[in-house]
């Protein structure tokens, strides 16, 4: 993907990361912790333009959970909900036990996407958010028994190398989606150049996604609008609208990044188009 | 570090990795392993060029040591063998225990330098190099504390990140000095633009080092030459001279890129030298 | 300038060029040609937000003209209509003999701004626009002399070659100012990476400016905004509002990227905070 | 041509610019100007391992000449004295007659390359390298009639721009070859960011030969060889061998570059090797 599918107006695929494991209400009240909330919160992101949905779930006490049920409780709230919109279950999660990882991709009926983190970050400052080589492979291996797609969550570049290591070793599905991810930490820097660079190492023929974190979220998502790729935004990623003002909704960013798409001339994907382009 | 100091003809720093922890002479017969065969292959490498040395230890049987003796057998043997090279201690290890990676510290007297990894990597199927930031903190701390300076390992861009990150959290001396490392598996693409943005990336007045894993060694190293930049070649990281013919030894690496620089211009610095450029 | 530019949010200068020499009515009827439709163009466009205004004058035929009384007529018209927009005069085009290029900076007042081509393109198939180095310096002399802010139009990679070399030959007024310019013919081919790497090429403490030609406007301008630069935007360049559909006015075309700049949280340059920024 | 040509070790086209039309015996005693000297510089630079030699053509005085015949009294001492080298005429020139520069193409044989340069270029203070679309096509039109190939000469990134404008207005065979030039003046800047750049701006499938004038030749020769591209040196572009002292020769110059790529693991392309390559 490039400037030359920005000027083509290629469909743009917008993800509402509407909740996560990470932050909750303290963070953001508006936030959605409950399946009911984040069911509501679907709805409205997708009537907002978004395409996809990428969903964590929570136990009650708001911590995080990989249970199989608690995702189905999500997932029927959605779909009770929302209309047609694309359901992605994360898969990532620093320090559970590589079995639970799983768990998330067996609800009834699955998930139309799952993401796959490609490699390891420090988190904190004593922890490793642990994605081997095995755990990758296990994980893929489940999503193609289950039809589920996955996206590639690719952090920095040496999980861009990874993201070429997998397709040495196990056969994906056209076309590759990848996640490019941009913040502090172990992640990429989020410069300009930085993101340029990295949709100069993608395999031949993927699509990609632009990720950033925090302030990063808008201005890495203009910049996937104009190199030819989707966005991600919502509150998993970034609680504010703009500095100091906390978002209302996800919803909000939502609708920021699809104003912005529309001003410079792409068309925004709905679920039915999306599913086209991502090969669902 | 640019071109600029490459047309300025700047010493060429070149560090030779003699042995390491993961391969031995069953990969290559003229790797050494033993104190005795390491303190030779040094004096051989300051001959052809090399003002410093990369070392690991081993255990008898040949195995990764992080013992503080296999560190001073070694440095002896050095010191008997090499006239003024610098010493430089790995501290990086997948799998270790956290405390044993400060045992490389602690010879008598210190290296006048040591590896500081900066980050985690994928190994194998199902192993994790693990190098949370309390672990780098508390390596650093001890160096900083024996007068030791850090050579910071940068496997991908997301450790260049934590190379920012590090900055905010301690103090470092000037200049930072850090290896940027391209090779397979967790670390960047082995491509001449992600070379050039590694650079881009780097802390204002950090040095680097350039050092490409297996085929791309001396192409990577050619590159940090004419980039302004500084080179690490040796057995560790390449066991071959060219394709299909195994490397004689450390020294042979060393002449080519000694031969290289000279070639196109960049004086090959001398320890004393080194020491000058890096602040030792 | 840089991205840590746009994120500390620093004004962007928005220039408006209103006209030009090339195409009149006949491409957009709302092209303005007369002095009274430039006054009243440059009125709409700073109150739609920009700062400057880029002019060319013509002759009571349409085609282009470099007398000073043709732009003392159009100062007039804009003083009268516009607050206090700031002036820019072309002293550009190909084929005119080099005294007629100075006649733009002799109007009473002298403009503030007047551009400034840094080399040679070729137009159609069988001129050459010369700029020469004598030109170039010739120019600049007057507009030290008539206390003039040069803006250097840099049409490709040789001319930012050519603003070093000026640096070199003749004293700037800090900062410089440089427009980057991308599209067909000898401009620097239109894609993300060329912008990218022409700000790398930039002298030290340079400020910019985004011109992209035709479709590449809107993009082009939307990266200056993320990249930390300034943006120009008008029915010079682009007659077009989106593909197949004409502008309704210049200020419908800064409407447009001030729409965009606040969504990104750039806030748009009054006049006097753009004089700041430039050192007027 | 990448990276990958480069490990793939694809073999290496040295073109020997001779001698030019600029400077002389004055800059460098070394420097052949009469055919009987450029004969046996041909030689010399083939036997070091010049596939392609690039001439011009001087007066008996020393001054430029596009005379045909001056070409034929060259073209045929470099047949008696060389073996099978690639003879490419310079059809470039500031202020010659569009007509004259027609008249390097038409010796008896046929030169099998000749140069084509894609763009203007701003001469010292007053002139202007005048390459017109027309006089550009008109050349290439002369060279399809006559079997040769065309060499293009990009000055800067607007000349790359002028390529792929060619291409849509004209055919040409299959490799497309284009020098890639950096130096001063209206050249682009000679920093490695910007041969990685020009060439991610190629046309797909062209082949890219890389020249830096004066001390920019050996590093950019270099970074054509690891970037995948062929290289041209020689006493036209650069008359010394390392700063402040003069080169010896032509050949001295091919054989320096000849050492590096062997220690890089490039082989030397053959003139018939190189034929094969351009499609001769
Ligand atoms: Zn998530
Ligand atoms: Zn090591
Ligand atoms: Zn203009
Ligand atoms: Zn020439």
């Amino acid at each position: 993907m490039t400037y030359d599918d920005f000027l083509a107006g290629d469909p743009l695929i917008v993800t509402a990361a509407l909740t996560g494991g990470v932050h909750g209400k303290e963070a953001n009240p508006d936030l959605p912790e409950t399946p009911e909330e984040i069911g509501r919160a679907a709805a409205a992101a997708e009537d907002a333009g978004a395409a996809v949905v990428h969903l964590h779930a929570r136990r009650p006490n708001g911590e995080r959970s990989f249970a199989t049920e608690r995702f189905q409780e999500i997932d029927d709230a959605v779909r009770r909900h929302a209309e047609d919109v694309i359901i992605q279950h994360s898969t990532g999660g620093t320090g559970a036990p590589a079995e639970d990882r799983h768990l998330p991709l067996r609800t009834d009926p699955a998930p139309e996407m799952a993401s796959l983190d490609m490699g390891p970050l420090n988190r904190y400052d004593h922890l490793t958010s642990e994605n081997t080589r095995g755990m990758v492979d296990a994980l893929h291996a489940e999503m193609v028994e289950r039809g589920i797609k996955p996206e590639l969550e690719v952090f920095n570049d040496g999980h861009l190398n990874e993201v070429h290591g997998l397709l040495e070793r196990r056969e994906l599905a056209d076309p590759v989606y990848a996640t490019l991810i941009f913040g502090g930490g172990t992640l990429t820097p989020p410069r300009p150049r930085n993101l340029r660079n990295a949709v100069d190492n993608l395999p031949e023929g993927a699509l990609f996604n632009t990720l950033g974190f925090g302030r990063h979220q808008l201005p890495f998502a203009t910049m996937g609008i104009l190199f030819g790729g989707h966005v991600r935004v919502g509150l998993e990623d970034n609680v504010y609208y703009r500095k100091g003002e906390l978002a209302e909704s996800n919803a909000q960013l939502v609708e920021r990044v699809v104003r912005v798409a529309e001003e410079l001339g792409r068309d925004v994907a709905s679920p039915s188009q999306a599913r086209d382009i991502l090969g669902l």
